[in-house]
């Protein structure tokens, strides 16, 4: 009984990873989605990094338009790692579907703070909006250090 | 009196675009920038494509997930196609700086379908689906014809 269990179990999982890479016709494609993904969130994040250092003024309102921006891509890359995109040309470490609960974890977070970086930069206080873009972009790093090769 | 006015609209435009190329650090990066954008639209627009063409069934949450994503995404390469950025690897057509108003219509009109596709999708009603993807489709077509090399 167990073993018919764990077999249904595994052919659910492998539905559920079909599933979601069929949304691409190839494993390319979802890397390329991915990679596209990442470069608007990473410019975009990259914007308020130079008001977070002082290289450029705060501008709330600026801060709240790329924040926002930021909050949406971060719900887009995860559905392009499905099984069969790991061995295409990508930095993604094994961990990201080795340990996928950790990963999924690691997406998560980064959705979850950077909604709260969404909220900071709308109290127009650059104190608040330094702090959430800190604690955001620590989950970037953390991410990149566990699930992705420099 | 006319020249100085023709001079100081000049200065004007190439401040314009200074402005707007300085959120990316070189022209690459705009390029990169802009067919990531693009890259991410035609993913969820192709997601529709597949219900509007009858090839997937018709999910109107999908419809209007994958709408909402093309409305948020239509926003963003605009910016991207500042001067300096025409010269770099790209299919951009020269029209999209010597048509600007053109280029910029054509944006505007993407921008407006999806919304409106966006709209139709929350009717739940395929046809309205059908009618409004068939018109944001028609925004693609006409701005590649224009603008972009095959």
């Amino acid at each position: 009984m167990k073993k018919i269990m764990l077999a249904s179990i595994a052919i659910s999982a492998t539905v559920i990873s079909f599933s979601a890479s069929a949304q691409f016709a190839k494993p390319e494609d979802a890397v390329k989605y991915r990679k596209a993904a990442f470069t608007v969130t990473a410019a975009h994040f990259s914007r308020m990094g130079a008001m977070a250092s002082g290289k450029a003024p705060f501008d709330a309102k600026v801060a709240a338009d790329n924040a926002e921006i930021v909050a949406s891509m971060a719900k887009l890359p995860w559905h392009a790692f499905g099984e069969g995109t790991e061995t295409a040309d990508t930095k993604a470490k094994p961990e990201v579907w080795k340990q996928s609960a950790k990963f999924k974890e690691a997406a998560d977070k980064l959705q979850a703070e950077s909604i709260k970086l969404v909220a900071a930069t709308k109290t127009g206080k650059e104190d608040a909006f330094k702090a959430a873009f800190t604690a955001t972009a620590g989950t970037c790093k953390s991410c990149h250090d566990d699930f992705r090769n420099k």
